[in-house]
């Protein structure tokens, strides 16, 4: 940032005096109300800042990447924060780690520029979405997946795929709630594969609207069982109404794999 | 069994008016004591019984393959049970799963012959042991692998497992408290993979001594990080001592994968 320019407002950079750091963070999203502080349940934003202000001696705010949803888990879910403690990056997952429930783990942290934000400056982020295909759920992995008892066709579902592909505008694709400011995303990325009794949805795109991922899986499971044809994700394109869709799949399944950067 | 023949103490048969049935079950041990009924934890066997009491009426005791230890995992185990009861065997994975926590799931229920024995007729069990290789436990998966935060030389723990192969008196590869008539066992399959930070090993043999496969994960993990040489299965064989082996590895790396029959 050069002293010239004013910050946007919702960018706000490391005050005087203060570093900012950035964290790749895994989780398991089973026990929380979600990524983001709220009243009534225990988030991962409020487990990690609890942390953060233990091992700095300061209150911190962390700016997740991705504001996952309750239940939803995370492998790379990425983090910023800012202190004037002069702890070494290196130092943090092991120190963060040791004041974390153990399905919350730091994995990484970096000095980032003093303006960096782990949200705003998203080049793409990838989600993966696991459905378990077989007459009775898993009992070790039930967690972390949406359990589909009845057949699918893998061919139907990757049919339908690649009408997702490319820069469309997905209002269709967005829960009530959601508070996007243009529903114009790019997906770079959508593949199915399978092996065994599961099925692995893997997404990558600059941005996705709020529960798009999980819209796009439970419509998918639809598409596999026939209740809806391989053309749909392009017909709520033309659309844009939601109802072109099927429901929203189950949070459990779904999985925030990585957030890049430039 | 023929009329003549009066069935081993250890095996009894089917009781007149009743059927024989096996299940095939799967758990996350994390929550048990066991797969043993026990005073002071809930074992799996218990939970099983419950449920099948609830389904049949009547009071049943199920017979395990294997008596997996506190905190160790079933992909497959099976075990047999005897009833009355006339519902069809296809019936019984549905109506126990209404009745059971959802970390044990029943998978496949068929009717085999009187004097079937899910223990003492197995041909071969297969293990499977998971390792974690990264400087931070899985937040995901952390209830289903050993984490080892170090660097592991896969070279050197593959380069121990060909002296395991074959038929062995495997005397020094049984904890204390094992209970078996004889110490020797054959094993057919032996092998190390890795895909990024996991290792898993798989074992198959006829049958396995009391902590037999933690014994050798633990080792493995001490040839990995070259504390033990290479040929430790080799120099234990010979020796017939425990002492010449590494420690017990954690039980939630442990999944009993399959049990085969004739």
């Amino acid at each position: 940032m050069t002293a010239t320019a004013l910050p946007p407002l919702q960018k706000p950079p490391a005050p005087p005096g203060t570093r900012r750091f950035l964290l790749t963070i895994s989780y398991d999203g089973t026990r929380y109300g979600g990524w983001q502080i709220q009243q009534n349940a225990i988030s991962i934003q409020q487990r990690l800042e609890e942390a953060l202000h233990k091992i700095t001696g300061e209150p911190v705010r962390v700016t997740g990447a991705s504001r996952t949803d309750a239940g939803v888990h995370a492998l790379g879910q990425r983090a910023h924060f800012d202190t004037a403690a002069r702890i070494p990056p290196d130092k943090y997952p092991f120190a963060l780690n040791t004041c974390l429930p153990r399905d919350i783990r730091v994995l990484e942290c970096s000095l980032v520029p003093g303006d960096f934000h782990a949200r705003f400056d998203a080049r793409s982020k990838c989600y993966t979405y696991r459905i378990y295909n077989a007459p009775h759920a898993s009992a070790l992995l039930g967690h972390l997946c949406a359990h589909v008892p009845v057949a699918l066709s893998l061919s139907a579902m990757e049919q339908s795929l690649p009408a997702l592909l490319g820069t469309h505008d997905f209002a269709a694709f967005q829960a009530a709630g959601g508070t996007a400011k243009t529903t114009v995303r790019t997906i770079q990325e959508a593949t199915l594969t399978r092996e065994g009794p599961w099925l692995t949805l893997h997404l990558r795109g600059n941005a996705f609207l709020y529960n798009m991922v999980r819209i796009i899986a439970g419509t998918l499971i639809q598409v596999g069982q026939g209740k809806l044809p391989p053309d749909v994700f392009a017909a709520a394109l033309a659309s844009g109404s939601r109802l072109s869709l099927g429901p929203t799949g189950p949070a459990q399944g779904l999985e925030l794999t990585r957030v890049d950067y430039e």
